[in-house]
Parts: C-alpha cells; structure tokens; sequence
C-alpha cells in the first residue's frame, strides 16, 4: 500500500476497510469512510474541531447508561432516527405510518385487560383510548398485541425514574376477536428532551425548540404484517411542527375529546371528567 | 415546518441545524447532517443496523477514560484524523511532514538537557536520536523544544500504564544556538493497538493488520513556525506500508544505525552496542 496523502487517503482507507469478511459490513463501512472523509473535507475540519467532536462523542458515551441513551437522543435530533425508520417502514397510504421507537421503551412490560388503567397512580386527566386493530384491507385483527408506553405528567418515562416497582405507564392490550381494544391512562404532556448532556448542549446553542409534543408510543408485532412502531399523538398539543425528533405524522394526530363524569367507552362509569381518544390502527400485509 | 417525510427530512433537519448562532457551528453541523443521511440513505441502513451502530457508539465512549481514547482511535483507523493532520498541516515539500498526534500524548513533560536518558529503566537497546531544528531556508532553529514521546519495548505508553511515578519515555529537549539536539532512548517497538474494545472488534471483523511501525513522536511548537507534530519511523521495521492509522510518511523513515560499544553523538561513552538515528526537523514559517 501506498503511504497516504491528502488525496489518496479516502481511497486508502476504503480499500482496506473493503477486507471486512461480511460483504455488508465491507458496503457499510467504506461508504461511511467515504462520507466521513466528505464531510471533513466539504468543511476543511480544522483540528480543534476534530478534538472537540472527539470529546463530544466520548461525554456522550460516558453519560450513557441503563437509563439513558445520549447516542439515540443525537440520532434523533439529527432526523436520523427518524430517516431510518421511514426507509425501512415504507407501508402503503392507508397503513398507520412508522415513528420513532425513541429511547425509553422497556421489553416486557405485563398483559393488561381491555380497560385496564395503565396509570400506576401517575396524576393526570384520566384517558381512554380505543378503536380497533386491523389490515390495510379491512380485516379486523384480533388476538393482536399493543405494547403501550408513555411519559408522566412531568414528562418522565418509567426508564427514567430511578425507584419504580411496578410498571408505571406501559402495559400489553390484547385485542378482541372483532380486532377493538381500550385502554386507560392519563391525557400525556408535551415535554423536553433531557438537556443536561452533550445533546442539549449543542440544541442550547441553537434556536432549536427541545420539545417534543404530547404523544403515546405502541409497537404491534403481529405474525403476517409487519411491525409497526408508532405514536399517536393529541391534536391541540404544543410542539406539533416543532418535534425535535421530527416524529410527528399527520396521520397520527388524534383529537382527545373532553367529557363530563360518565360512561366510558369501556362501559365503565367514571366519577370525574376524563377524556377519549378514538385510534384505528391499520397494519400493513407483511409481503 | 412541514412533518416529515422520507424525501423532506435531510432538508429540514438542515435547516433547523442552520439556526445555531455560530456560523461555523451551523455550517458544521448542516453539513454533518447531509452527509450523515446521506449516508444513511447511500447504504439503506437498516433498523438493525441503526441499533448496532447506537451500541457500538455507546460502548466506545463507555471504554474510554483518562488512559483511553476509543474514539481518537476509531477516528485513526478509518483514516479521519490523517486526513485532518493533512489538511491543516499543508507544509512546503521542504518542511517535514506532520502525522497523527495519537492517543497517548502528556502534556507537561519534564525538561531534559542535551543526551538525556529518558527511558526511565526502559529495557531495549539504547538509541541515540540526534540532528538539528531549521526552517525551510536553513537557519537553526535555537532554543527550540522538542516534545518526545514513545512506547516501551512491550508497545505501551506512559499514558497506558497504571503506576509509574516518574516520567518515562518521554521528555523535552531544547536545541542548541546551533539547533542541534540530542536525546537518548531505546530503540522503540511496532506494536498493536489496543485489541479488547470495539475498535479492535470491528478490526477483527477485517484482514486489516493491527499494528503500528515502531516509531518516536516528536512536538514542536516554536514561535514564528507551525506547529508540527510529527513522528520518525524506523527504516527497518515491520507494518511501514500498513500502518493501521495511515500515519507512515516516507520523509519520516530514517535508519537507526547499530554501532558497537563506543563513543555516542553527544560525546559520552556507551559501554554495550547502542544505535543512533540522525534526523533534521524542518520547520514550516508561519504566514
């Protein structure tokens, strides 16, 4: 091999970086020396900022842990995370479209029944959401899981919270046979990103709003479409066009409708005001 | 600002990088955000793939430390940080050329005068490096500091030991009015970078070779010239044409000649073999 030079060096380190034993890490890895190597040159990277973004990468490795996940928060504020999603979840128009996982699902959260109250005690306007389950051509799909997690009203995710013992605002619904499904929770607020680490350092020296608007994730894995992870989100919220993970979708904003004490849509009578949100979610045929 | 969409969202995500009050913050960053999605979208990155990568990021800096910098040495293996040294380093083709800093830099080392042993009880042959500091016209360069830094004959720096109390390999010469210098040493090793992270994972993933060509390493930052940081290789050695960090220049390759017992470059008398290495230090004025 040559020795490198500035113009030879792309071409060198792509070369050798070709040698990967799987032929796609070999794909994956000399186009990211390629573009790495673009994007210093486009900017003549100088070499304070080249240690600067060292230094940046490792705070934000190092502020990583268990319950915080700084990288998939930069992925996301950079529309990455959500560039990712939608290449690899292009479902057709009447599917319920693809959103970020974000960083604070937890595996495993239990089996809840059809109106169960998700809310753990967190405080809040109590919340039904309902509607059905089914396939982009009508078929209702029952038996189907919704593995369903939110922020508190302070915008804390059980992930987040240090002493939690039982789950806190996620639960698995099941849908019955004719594909419907309820379920109780509280109206969930807007909230900020965390903007104590590397990520909010650098949104701080931007006029970037660090919001992201009122939402509930589902993910549905059923055999026969293909999983959709997803949110809806409240129609009169703040931060709609200004979601710092920039995932929001037209399609998922959902009117939450305010009612006076009474009947639920679960049958169930409540005894304050509450509110509902009414989501049908349409899978796309796995092909 | 519109919701995003596969096609819309390296645009907007741009866009909104382009409101960071430092103009060069912003240049940077919407240029890291092209190419980063562009990227993205060159290899069709999957959700897999997406994650791998968060982890792989994450454990990078979670390795690093003090002693360890996992990201400077994943920025060395694919080339970046060459390629920087390269573009802010454009000497005249009579000036030595700069190469990679590296990881294992300490500032502050202690003063040592002319022929100082500074292996510190290092065990290898010993090793006379000598010649003078000038600028590309000629003129000695006087009083000039010569930051040296190298690997003992295991391949490990100072900054990769746990417990060593004084300074050892490592030390700063000052040229003489004629801008001759002398050091002594030992004869420095090629060796691996280090293997049990997740650079060496990837690396172990590829036939790229792991090793480094022995070399010293050499900081001058003399006013009225740029700095250099550079290194000399040994002409004899292993892994000159496959440095893992791109960093061989052939004007940096000098031979360390073997001499039996008898009288060293600065004058004293050595009573085993010893080598000798001659190299003069061409410094680029500053404009």
């Amino acid at each position: 091999m040559p020795y490198a030079t500035e113009d030879n060096i792309t071409e060198l380190a792509a070369r050798r970086w070709a040698t990967a034993e799987s032929p796609r890490l070999a794909e994956l890895m000399t186009a990211l020396v390629r573009h790495l190597h673009a994007f210093a040159r486009d900017v003549h990277l100088t070499e304070e900022e080249w240690m600067a973004a060292m230094r940046w990468l490792t705070e934000t490795g190092r502020i990583s842990d268990d319950k915080r996940e700084e990288f998939i928060l930069a992925s996301d504020v950079v529309g990455l995370s959500m560039l990712v999603v939608q290449m690899n979840n292009r479902f057709g128009p009447e599917a319920t479209p693809a959103t970020v996982l974000g960083p604070f699902y937890i595996d495993g959260s239990p089996a809840a029944p059809y109106g169960h109250d998700m809310s753990d005690g967190a405080e809040g306007l109590p919340l039904f959401v309902h509607g059905t389950v089914r396939g982009v051509d009508g078929e209702p799909v029952g038996g189907a899981v919704l593995d369903v997690w939110q922020a508190d009203s302070d915008g804390a995710y059980e992930a987040q919270l240090s002493e939690v013992d039982e789950a806190r605002l996620r639960a698995k619904y099941r849908t019955r046979q004719d594909g419907t499904y309820c379920l109780r929770s509280v109206v969930p607020k807007g909230y900020t990103i965390p903007m104590d680490g590397p990520v909010g350092d650098l949104i701080e020296r931007t006029r970037i709003s660090h919001f992201r608007p009122a939402h509930i994730h589902f993910l549905i894995d059923e055999p026969g479409y293909e999983k959709l992870i997803t949110h809806i989100f409240e129609e009169d919220t703040q931060y709609l066009d200004s979601d710092v993970v920039f995932g929001t979708k037209e399609e998922l904003i959902v009117p939450f409708r305010r009612h006076e004490a009474g009947t639920a849509p679960d049958g169930t009578t409540v005894a304050t005001s509450f509110a509902t949100a009414e989501f049908d979610f349409v899978l796309q045929p796995r092909t």
